[in-house]
């Protein structure tokens, strides 16, 4: 580091004065065993029923290659209808050889995730149209804001992504955004970095992004990858396909997440659309590894239900929580990784309805060893619009889970019987050896929570939660700082960048 | 019912708008195995601390009855320091009295409350000393308040209890406030009822009262009962003894809750906390069961952390979430009925942080299996304050929960192949007659989420979560009707509280 620097992040350190700035980057594992809705029978049911799914209904690929891929591998194929049967011997075979964990390397290798088994990644929201903050009110997003959340993304230490599309930026023409979201992505930030699947231009460029980043050599290393959604009720488009089958041909992430609302997009039970959604999630697994065996792959959920009084989609539900949950339960059924989502609902503000129904959803996500969780901050209005506000709640919520997942060790230390002994009946243990040692660290403490009397609170304003985290987002971004880049990676990814943005303009990137 | 009853209650039934009206009272169970934070070595090595604790350290016990009942029972007793060091043979065999699960009866048996094994039991907040709402702020609470809280439990079917003393009335003198109280209780509600513990005097009378309802012989039906909060560390005040003492020899009901925030009244660490919540939890039970064997005791916790800050308590917290799910297996490790609390917060406000904080106490009591969850619902401000719009927002969570816990069965009906099939790839399930015979009771139906979109929204007024939840605690109240009583029964009960309440003006219920 420059002398420069230097001073710089010494000034910077001593000025940190939320929590959440001091936090360290930790990657988090789930020590306690996975909560579980069904039993193995129950599961096993759910299973048939997805085979017979496969077998007897089938699916739609709209995809030539897709179906070539399909029918060498063996499967009933009808061409005209872009419809294909699976076998289970044929899903499973493949299913079988995805990877049941993996590393998502990070420009930074201290920012390296693993994927699987019960380790726990928290990434940010993507796809909002909106953004909103309690000053400015509710706008379409800009590329400003684009970098605004990934400076937050990267400074919030919660979180383990750097996050993709977080926002989609109205001033830059949709055919180029995958240029500027990558760009930024590695340059802002030095995190784990996701982008989208749509088509094959987009994950070939991204591949070539960083390429420029990790070497040309990635097909033993994932480092970038995209959800494909599936087109619920069972299909899969040419958009979902091409991208699936770039990424996994690179040996890139997949992350096959069927989009299904119970009621609209399969029937209204939750029973039933968890057997159409694990036979959709395991039919495009089974496809990246007929693609390219063990690339890395994860089995993704996002089922809940319709709001059947308006037909508009219902987040953080307890339909939502149970979907999550055994959706973690087939995933692991058959050894995969898992996809699930932190901060759903379908508030139009940072208030205690925003709150509870991310509960709702990141609660059951943690306690399901769910490993990627997707969505965990900013969400807001059934994921129309990313709020800055709701960005903190949410880390502070993250953060709390990073402190309550630490393993449990019972020592002589921590029982510290000797205290209770010296303190003895009618005592207070506050200036004790045994606390004094630990009172800094010991508890979690709340960048967002107000602790403060009723008096003190009001003489400080009285603010609630949404309007105390204006003020930490407003001091993540200003000591915000760049991660260092190496300026020859820098000039590469900015040299393909612009040379793409004119390729590409007035192209169209799907040849749907 | 009089034919004037019976059209007032059709005229309610047509005005009744919220789906929290529409609720029927249902008991409920955690048809899921509990979640477990400890294996069982680590519960073992808390087990034998506590019983280190009991036997090496010893405990307090400010009451010489208590301390006669533990000399009897072979304890060692110095009745100098009115101090007692207990054996673990002797605190398990008499813990091992205590029932495993028992019925708490209601006036109305269709409100009887099964408490243990997976049973849960929703039970308002208690002990508050201010009311807030959005329209008049907040301040002192009247026994006016105290008689709204009670409709609203009454009214809202997600709670199991009447509450008891859900909020202190300043307009009454303490010494007769259990009169009012009990008074009310069993007039305004027809649901279990709780009151407190304090002394022999109150206890007695509570007993008297519950005689007027349910007949002489309670001795083999607990009808009420209170929380015996440990003076933690390590002490037992007369006040609590001579309640627990009370209750117990009537058949009546203890909640035995050490009141611990670690790093002041234990240890800094949770662990130490939870073994000494322990070894003060089970002194409590073995005592009731020395009183009177086969009593009814709960084994409760109230674990949670100081705010190293301020000094004062932090509720809502990673840790106060541990405590809750490892006190429940220790409460497991010995057979007894387990308490914990429902929506603990430190907000001023119904905001974000008293959302999401009241999720961090309430989900982890849900998951353990708690069978006696106090507190969950109008929590604020620490419990200084009960909050009306906190009430309904809470309300809305237990619901949540009422509907996440229900069983899940898998059946061809429900998993639907045949429309899965009939449908096909790309429809939609809206119409089907699968669809249509459940759209109605499928999904739980919100009653202060709100899924409107931004526009529809923002037109209707762009109210927040608290303010939606006003609308709903004035429609409770406006649709409020006494349950039907004997009209002998409330003639005995208003006889006997306006005697004792002559009786005991100017007296001092408290012999310390």
């Amino acid at each position: 580091m420059s002398r420069r620097r230097k001073r710089r992040a010494a000034q910077r350190d001593r000025r940190l004065e939320s929590p959440l700035l001091r936090l360290p980057f930790r990657r988090l594992r789930n020590p306690f065993p996975p909560f579980e809705c069904l039993d193995q029978e129950q599961v096993e049911q759910l299973h048939q029923a997805s085979m017979r799914i496969l077998e007897e209904i089938g699916l739609d690929f709209f995809d030539e290659e897709a179906l070539d891929i399909w029918q060498k591998a063996g499967a009933k194929v009808d061409h005209t209808n872009q419809h294909v049967w699976l076998d289970r011997g044929l899903i499973l075979e493949a299913v079988s050889k995805a990877p049941q964990t993996f590393t998502w390397h990070a420009r930074n290798p201290e920012h390296d995730v693993e994927i699987g088994r019960n380790n726990i990644a928290f990434a940010p929201h993507s796809g909002m149209v909106y953004v909103t903050d309690l000053e400015n009110g509710r706008r379409r997003a800009t590329y400003a804001d684009f970098k605004r959340f990934l400076k937050l993304a990267q400074m919030s230490n919660v979180l383990h992504f750097a996050g993709s599309e977080v926002v989609a930026p109205s001033d830059v023409p949709p055919n180029v955004r995958h240029l500027k979201r990558v760009l930024a992505a590695f340059t802002l930030t030095d995190k784990a970095v996701r982008d989208v699947a749509h088509g094959r231009i987009i994950p070939a460029d991204n591949i070539k992004m960083a390429q420029i980043v990790f070497g040309n050599d990635l097909t033993q290393k994932p480092v970038i990858g995209g959800v494909i959604n599936v087109n619920s009720p069972l299909r899969y488009d040419k958009r979902m396909l091409g991208g699936m089958i770039t990424y996994a041909r690179a040996g890139q992430i997949s992350i096959v997440t069927p989009f299904i609302l119970a009621g609209a997009m399969s029937p209204i039970t939750i029973i039933s659309a968890l057997a159409q959604q694990n036979a959709e999630a395991l039919a495009g697994v089974a496809l990246t590894q007929l693609v390219n065996p063990g690339s890395p792959v994860i089995y993704g959920g996002f089922t809940t239900n319709t709001d059947m009084k308006s037909g508009s989609p219902a987040f953080g539900t307890p339909e939502g929580a149970r979907a999550l949950l055994i959706g973690a339960q087939l995933a692991r059924r058959y050894g995969l990784p898992y996809r699930g989502s932190g901060s759903l609902n379908t508030s139009k503000a940072p208030d205690a309805q925003a709150a509870y129904e991310s509960m709702w959803t990141v609660w059951p996500a943690v306690l399901a060893h769910t490993n990627f969780i997707h969505h965990a901050v900013g969400w807001l209005e059934s994921g129309l619009t990313a709020s800055l506000e709701k960005f903190i709640i949410d880390a502070e919520n993250l953060a709390m889970f990073h402190h309550f997942l630490q393993e449990i060790n019972i020592t002589e230390e921590a029982l510290a019987l000797d205290m209770i002994a010296e303190i003895g009946p009618g005592g207070h243990h506050f200036g004790t050896p045994h606390t004094q040692a630990r009172f800094q660290n010991e508890f979690y403490q709340p960048f967002v929570s107000d602790r403060l009397n009723y008096e003190t609170w009001q003489a400080a304003g009285g603010f609630d939660a949404a309007q105390r985290a204006t003020l930490v987002w407003r001091e993540l971004l200003e000591a915000y700082q760049p991660p260092e880049l190496d300026p020859a990676v820098r000039e590469g990814l900015m040299e393909f960048a612009g040379r793409r943005e004119l390729e590409l303009e007035g192209e169209n990137l799907y040849d749907e």
